[in-house]
């Protein structure tokens, strides 16, 4: 582990937008943030549930097929496990563990990655599919970004695809 | 961003067989290539799906069990979606917004990661246990290798699995 | 490729407890053993599956909802293939077809990274939901970390999320 002369980063590719696997990315990026780390969040696909401002299963999008999207994208408050969901007491279940436990749940791990300075971008081809707009998003998102804008944010740190 | 000596690379592990997993590959691998990135696709598992020659729920591979295997991975045209698959609308709705949006779809990408002269590879072992040859892949897969092989090719960029 | 000065290394993030990527976690992690590439996995939510000695459908964690989650995450023989799982009759067909092939299967691979020296390692604050102790796992696991922690061992190398 020799010193490097730049800062440390790590980027991740929000594509999920299952709760487990949200869980994920905010416990790095907060994690990572706390010890210094440059942390670059780049939401994109489903990921992109998690940084709308209007949570709970209501249309966002334009369009009839972003609405029929976006219902079964609910935000946060909805987001699936990825395995054993049990109809959707899995997040729940989730959630109560992770309270009783006095860890940091899906919401106050965003937050705490918001006061941390984590970076978020959302990814503007998604955006267009999706019919969703930078104003959709939570004003932490910093930016909208292609792909290619992003890999050359990550370079020089290590990158992760969730 | 400070400027690399050796020009910037992106390799990608394409474990998934998924629709919107598949996508994202191209995605990334295309938008990478295009601005000059070195782009290494390493195809393994369900992912080998997307570099198959004979498209469609066809059996490929030999032997009774790669048949069994070789229905079900039906190539991009039959790829599911990793969530809300619909019983196989999902990818229309995505091909379709995508269409009607101007973005350009799975079998596109994959095209114009051809042109961008992305590199794919297969996954040797995968390829063995799922009876399949180089010969049932598409020309443009320059080789078949191991996963030691591709990591080596893989340093000192960024690497994901998808 | 140059030679990098120092040795090469890939870390891990195994999060998944899906059959068919567990052995790509064993399968990578392996192959860039044997190449002398320094190995780390960090096994966090699903993946702290693959490191419990208690194998089978029995609960390990304290109190009732780490034991509904451990009933369900039954450790590598029921791990389940993430496609086509066929009510569990898939990791069957592929551990078939692997020993059939000749290819190493997962609990092989385990054992081959275990001999190869690939460093073991368990995410705490997973640990600490699903109310597992360092006692519930294998002895070859090295240690109990933070995500923070683990990021800091990986730098340098490749790190991969699967």
């Amino acid at each position: 582990m020799s010193e490097e002369k730049q800062s440390k980063k790590l980027s991740i590719i929000a594509f999920s937008g299952d709760f487990d696997k949200l869980t994920a990315v905010f416990t790095l990026a907060t994690g990572a943030a706390a010890v210094g780390y440059e942390v670059n969040l780049f939401f994109t696909f489903w990921g992109l549930d998690a940084i709308k401002i209007k949570q709970g299963r209501s249309p966002v999008g334009k369009g009839f097929l972003p609405k029929v999207f976006g219902i079964f994208m609910g935000g946060l408050k909805a987001a699936p496990v990825s395995r054993l969901n049990f109809l959707g007491a899995s997040p729940k279940i989730f959630r109560y563990m992770m309270r009783k436990k006095n860890v940091a749940t899906l919401e106050e791990l965003v937050s705490a990655a918001k006061a941390l300075k984590v970076n978020f971008y959302a990814c503007e081809m998604a955006m267009h599919i999706l019919g969703l707009q930078k104003s959709d998003f939570i004003p932490e998102v910093k930016d909208v970004l292609g792909v290619a804008t992003f890999l050359n944010l990550s370079e020089g740190g290590q990158t992760l695809f969730i």
